[in-house]
């Protein structure tokens, strides 16, 4: 029987990219790829699972951090080739640099400028 | 002289993936491709402009259906490997499905399930 994986237009490299946006705000946190594995996992165990492209391997997100992305939705576009799921941020700060989100760095005349402060410094997050 | 453009990490197809928000609503609109090209073009117009790459070609979004999407911001992530561009969506329908957006599919009960109305019939759209 077909599964709902093999509806996913799977890239030349098996992934997927997926939106990641916080429930209720609507704030875009992260930009992220996922395997045919880790979409199984994700939608199993609620846990958002990545597929780390550096490390090539499966990635459950908060693992060292306890950033745990909660999963309430997960939606594909027109083609079936990109995701978006909707999760709830365990302890505010989805990015590994401490900030809230990735996409703090905005484009003003010309230049790449960050707009985000660091919530807490990447040390204090994985040194534990 | 380094351009702005030189930062981002273009992939192995020189392409960057790009989130595409709806500015005020935040509603996550499409998920896009561009070049080098269609960012520069991008910027300077503030018309968004993709790379198409089943058509392998830019592509001014609302071009052949009067759909323009008007560029509010430009953010990209902690790696520089994907964009996040606000905008003003003109006609209220993003989606060449006719519809306002392109996740109108969602995982319920291990089945993707269509959940938006269609709100203009592509070939109304595209007939003009």
């Amino acid at each position: 029987m077909k599964s709902w994986l093999d509806k996913i237009n799977w890239n030349e490299d098996s992934l997927v990219p997926v939106i990641v946006q916080e429930n209720g705000t609507k704030q875009i946190l992260m930009h992220a790829w996922m395997s045919r594995d880790s979409l199984e996992k994700t939608y199993k165990s609620g846990k958002a699972t990545y597929w780390s492209r550096s490390r090539q391997n499966l990635w459950v997100k908060g693992e060292s951090s306890g950033h745990y992305q909660f999963v309430e939705s997960i939606q594909t576009d027109c083609d079936y080739d990109a995701l978006l799921i909707t999760v709830k941020q365990e302890g505010g700060i989805a990015c590994h640099t401490g900030r809230y989100h990735c996409f703090f760095t905005k484009l003003i005349d010309n230049n790449w400028i960050e707009t985000e402060k660091i919530l807490k410094k990447p040390t204090d997050i994985y040194d534990k």
